[in-house]
């Protein structure tokens, strides 16, 4: 028996297939990797613009006339905006088609991928391959509308926000890829924001720990959730452009990574906000009793820290999105009398930095080093967190530019 | 057991879903069936412009940059285009929901419509209706993708022209609906076009025979495959408008017309050649040496009539489209030597009119009664040919109008 072809997933975005041009590029990257001879799995995202038009029908179809309702069934917003990938999937395989590779698209139901019943946000469950394998062996390329499957009911599901990289993830370990290619508007995983530091330096290699932590603290190239199921099923993650050529960065297990240095990157948030319960009673119970309230109101709480106590009274502060400031002080104000507090104090015009590195584990000093380095530019420091591979801090907004070049030239990160 | 209610499809074409706004017009009809008491199952089309734009995607994928493929895979055009039928039925089921009546989308191939494997064109084969009578029972009303269906290959299969027509007609039948009311922009069937004869009037009712003879003469409100399965599975259809109020016509089996005039409309098409070939041999198989190298070519042969023999030399005249006109020449003259014929005569300028009505069957004069009145303006008449129901002429195109308007008055179609 013939031995199988390597397995490749390449995923495209919406801007990578924003019309027919763009589709066309991107099939011509993908004809390159089948010259190469792998068995390729595209998935796709909806063309640009789609899906935001798609959303505001459904908003628009559960309110009242000429109003946008923030509520609507999910299982026909999931039928509505699934559509947006299904058409990319055709358009991609008659591409493909013309261009001389045998292709065909696979609607999520089709393969079929089986999420859960969440509709609108659903978890993948499982991907039957069994008919993408018998079409591969017959040399025919899969094209797969990404950010969709089919739950318990029957009915279309959409995987929710960054579901496409989160699919294209799933696809490649259930297939057994090689590698998942994400191929979107950035050339890959840079050491902290080009736009802010033009001595940044784009990363060959980056652990998922590190890139989770990057993703998470707003580098936006790839979805958290994606970095997580890759990391959990070891898939080689590959972050690259579709519209330059290059090797991107490639996403891996720190073991793939055979040099590291202390810190990979410097990671920033701009719009912070932080907010301080003064004089809380310190009893068991008070952080549930103020970060209860905060998470069903959906305030997002980045930050934590307990000051000493004083005379049983301590101080609380948090951090959170500067845009949910007004929502969570008027969340705490109707809580008052259950948490017991003297005081809120909010300054809704900081920033948070962050150095990340896998090296941190094993050198002691990065702390350290940071804040002498933020100390030298006459930053001041509000507050501290830290975790294995993180240190980080908020500062006055202002300072923020100068914080992010000060850090990533003190950790040499210009530098390979 | 509660007597189940009676059903009813309703079926919104692409002008009557163009936007939300009409989405909404036509959810108020739904809702105002359902408080009568019926259980709905609305089937609905592409937002008006969207299926256009996918099939311009279609090509364009197809084809080399910039340019629009005639052909193209008809799977992957099934799997596109189905997708505004699909963006239809959600949005028109959260409309419902909005207004208080409990709905669901249903794909083609979650009911499923089972269709035969002719992708682009498909043949309806089954409607399985247990998952939709479950849910009419939970007091769920159905919002059908019309158009679609899944193929035995387990893909998306789309029925081709009038496809959405088709699939409300076909859901009628396999739901036992009580009718099919079609909505579209015009508020019924009229004895003659009213932009040509502003005299003509809205039928009440119209038997199946005739409406199929209407529709296949060129009046637009129905697709002829609709009407065809209607009268093979009894379903009652109704015209109607979605921007009046007003009953529509009633299309019905001929038992449920109590009295009905001998014509029962004057219908025509403009723009109609005619090819005479002269000097055709009198000999078995020249009709199918001439009509069959037409057909392979696409050109659609309407009137055929072999004038008699004389000296084993006859003359063969038949009308097509204006349009097909130079196709058909070209296609006459390549086979020459197989035909055998002196010579070709074109007339690219000639109509056809036609009286159409169930009563002929028993009366006789009909033919003679037209042709008298055609007769009576000064029209000349150029080929002539009968069916049980209907009397068609080609006449000279520059007349058209004076001949409609003659027979509207001889059969005096204007009065009730």
């Amino acid at each position: 028996m013939p031995r199988p072809n390597p397995r490749l997933v390449m995923k495209f975005g919406g801007t990578s297939v924003r019309d027919l041009d763009r589709i066309r590029n991107a099939a011509e990257k993908v004809r390159a990797e089948v010259a190469r001879g792998y068995d390729v799995a595209v998935v796709v995202s909806a063309m640009a613009g789609e899906t935001n038009k798609l959303v505001d029908w459904v908003r628009g179809a559960s309110a009242e006339p000429g109003e946008r309702a923030a509520f609507y069934d999910a299982r026909e917003y999931d039928a509505v905006v699934a559509s947006g990938e299904q058409v990319t999937s055709g358009l991609m395989a008659l591409t493909l088609q013309q261009m001389g590779v045998p292709a065909r698209s696979w609607q999520g139901w089709q393969v079929p991928l089986r999420t859960s019943d969440a509709h609108g946000a659903a978890r993948i469950e499982a991907i039957e391959t069994e008919a993408l394998d018998r079409k591969f062996e017959e040399g025919l390329h899969a094209v797969i509308a990404g950010f969709q499957g089919v739950a318990p009911d029957g009915r279309i599901a959409t995987l929710g926000r960054g579901g496409s990289d989160t699919s294209a993830v799933a696809f490649a370990a259930a297939l057994g890829a090689e590698r998942c290619d994400i191929y979107t508007d950035v050339d890959g995983v840079y050491t902290t924001d080009p736009r802010l530091e033009p001595r940044a330096r784009k990363l060959d290699r980056i652990s998922y720990e590190e890139m989770l932590e990057l993703a998470s603290l707003g580098a936006k190239v790839l979805q958290t959730r994606s970095v997580e199921l890759a990391m959990r099923y070891k898939v080689r993650l590959r972050v690259l452009s579709s519209f330059e050529d290059g090797p991107g960065t490639l996403v891996c297990d720190e073991e793939e990574i055979m040099e590291s240095k202390v810190v990979s990157g410097v990671a920033f948030q701009r719009d912070e906000a932080k907010v301080t319960l003064l004089g809380v009673a310190d009893r068991p119970g008070v952080a549930a009793s103020i970060f209860g309230p905060l998470a069903e109101a959906g305030v997002n709480v980045d930050m934590i820290v307990q000051n000493i106590s004083e005379e049983g009274l301590t101080d609380m502060t948090f951090s959170t999105a500067a845009d949910d400031l007004a929502r969570a002080k008027a969340v705490l104000e109707a809580a008052r009398d259950a948490i017991g507090f003297r005081e809120i104090v909010a300054d809704a015009g900081v920033a948070k930095v962050s150095v990340v590195g896998i090296g941190m584990r094993s050198h002691a000093g990065v702390a350290q080093k940071m804040f002498a380095a933020l100390a030298a530019e006459g930053v001041n420091i509000k507050v501290i967190t830290t975790s294995e591979i993180k240190v980080s801090v908020l500062i006055d907004r202002k300072y923020l530019e100068l914080a992010v070049r000060a850090l990533h030239d003190a950790f040499e990160l210009h530098a390979a």
